[in-house]
């Protein structure tokens, strides 16, 4: 088990959480939305291995260790998050985790961003950290994960840090919509983790930027955190991209999008390299049905890569043009190495309903024998 | 591609059908739709490898096949109901399959309905046929697919046939909810096929029985056929039986219950005989916190088997209990030989939300190597 700490120079009321909807969640998703009710916090300590949901004793496990991290640092006791992430149902060793603590606040230093990305890895084949800048200071966000990579489904922990002046609601709105934009645009499971955690704090030392400025920026910076998770995905062999446009609300755009991106025949032939593209229209159909059983299809159109493959009415294949998608599809493969500089390789699909003007993109992974192997023998 | 035509000794105008809700649906689809509006049936034709769905002419080249079946027999064109199941996108060869038809028709003889099973096999490693007696008659329904067997997504073709007299409003109702008490309970892959049809035929030669009995039977059939399916699933290792109990509403019962059996994570522990009993609840929580977000779940019960794994607020695991659900799902794995009779093992899940009332209960596989290897290569 892997424990690290974030400590502030000062504690701050501007800090914001997303925290997992999941009705089955973790002792650390209690406590932390206990935490944001407190006037001002000073830290997140995080520990691997073992996300301390459903265990018993598990919420008092937590206090304990807010406590016990608190003492060490001579800070009120309700102002750190302790965010756990591994397996479900295990109980925390919260015993030896206590006798570690002094030792982990004693080396506690002007570390640099890139450790934390390091100490928070579990299966992620490198750190994640990305940094844009902001007025006169800088948005950083460091994050672990997810899906594909941990298939514990305690998939994801994001933590941004920045210096420029933000109020504690402004800060909270701004990270509340940039997840929508970024975090819950990714999909590499179909299930959302019961301790999915982001968290976003500011030390309030440079000055403000205008409220649309900022947003901006966190959403930028969070889409480049979530679209890391994605490439990362252990087990995956190609990133896929699903867009879709021409719909008659944003909610059906993604719905239709995520049955694309969810379906296990779509994500088995893209890791096959083969252009079964009957099965993108037939996840697609399948959603609407259930949803617009009325809609109209008749001017669908469906691309992959730059390639129309359906249009007036029909599949527009030949041998040819399968060939072509075909080799796309090997094209966009991963590179075998997977390590920073990042590739940027994505399987296109855009699917075009042509029944009104909303649209939604999202980000997934193909189904690979990678997956089956680390997800069907995780905890051995 | 293999081509079976059923003839009926006279027209009848006792007949019914289940047709896919897919959006994107195929010209079989269409062209059924149009046959349910005659005022009676003669026969259906089959054929398996190509679905025609998307191609171009196939509903021409589906009413080309029925009008030159009819021909050849001396009947009416539009008393056919012409299906086909395979690869979506592609057409059919038409003009061979027409010069096939005079053959197919001379070779109808007083065939056994267990050739019929098997004649409308692809993947399938068995015939599945199962007859259930009724008042002086019976009940015979044939079956081929689906889902891990069938990756093309043209998963399921049914036939059922009756001797019994029912009129066609009572044929039709009864068929419809026999398909939402068993083909709609299983779940293999989340998506529904382009060309899913299930069609329901009566000589009226026997006595009628009442209408709750027939429609007791013939939902007992088709659970027969539905779970005979999920059993001859290839690639699957396990069968999957989710029931979910005390819910407040039937719906949130099956959506939970959809929700476990379509979880990766959930289906690739159960092959590795791996009792990661987290996921399962991750699984739940991840639907009922979309849909309940305020749920209580304080009182939630999850069994495996016999064995209570999660209840009274917490895991009730230990390295004993651990050590007895692997070894249940290890003797709950499927047979080596897949062959009548049929083997009964299941792995079942229960979960009791405490909450309510309703229940559901669905059938689905795991996921496996074998599974990604079939639908990574399907088409070469």
């Amino acid at each position: 088990m892997k424990l690290s700490a974030v400590i502030l120079d000062e504690p701050t009321s501007s800090f914001a959480a997303v925290l997992t909807q999941n009705a089955f969640y973790g002792a650390p998703i209690k406590l932390a939305r206990e935490v944001l009710q407190e006037e001002q916090v000073r830290g997140v300590l995080v520990n691997t291995k073992i996300a301390n949901v459903g265990a018993p004793g598990g919420y008092e496990d937590a206090k304990t260790l807010q406590r016990v991290l608190a003492q060490n640092l001579g800070a009120p006791e309700n102002q750190f998050f302790v965010l756990s992430t591994g397996i479900i149902g295990w109980k925390l060793p919260v015993n030896d985790m206590v006798q570690e603590l002094p030792k982990l606040v004693g080396g506690l230093g002007q570390g640099e961003l890139i450790d934390l990305a390091k100490a928070i890895m579990t299966t992620d084949s490198y750190p994640k950290l990305r940094c844009v800048p902001l007025g006169d200071g800088q948005l950083c966000g460091v994050i672990k994960g997810a899906g594909m990579i941990e298939p514990n489904l305690a998939t994801m922990i994001g933590l941004v840090f920045t210096d420029v002046s933000i109020s504690r609601d402004e800060l909270r709105e701004a990270l509340s919509k940039a997840a929508q934009e970024s975090f819950n645009l990714i999909s590499v499971d179909g299930d959302q983790s019961t301790s999915d955690a982001v968290l976003a704090f500011s030390s309030n030392k440079k000055p403000p930027v205008s409220s649309s400025e900022f947003r901006e920026r966190l959403t930028q910076l969070c889409q480049q955190l979530a679209e890391d998770v994605v490439r990362n995905g252990e087990g995956a062999a190609h990133v896929l991209e699903v867009r879709v446009r021409g719909a008659p609300s944003e909610a059906v755009a993604r719905a239709t999008a995520r049955q694309i991106i969810n379906s296990p025949l779509v994500k088995t032939a893209i890791y096959g390299n083969d252009p079964n593209v009957g099965r993108i229209l037939a996840a697609a159909g399948s959603r609407l049905g259930q949803i617009l059983p009325q809609i109209d299809l008749s001017g669908l159109q469906l691309s992959i890569g730059d390639h129309l493959v359906y249009g007036e009415g029909r599949f527009q294949l030949n041998t040819q043009l399968e060939k072509l998608l075909s080799d796309y599809l090997v094209g966009q493969s991963m590179p075998e190495v997977r390590d920073f500089p990042q590739h940027e390789r994505n399987v296109t699909v855009e699917l075009n309903l042509n029944q009104g003007q909303a649209q939604a993109r999202l980000l997934g992974n193909d189904l690979s024998h990678e997956y089956i192997k680390i997800n069907a023998d995780y905890r051995s």
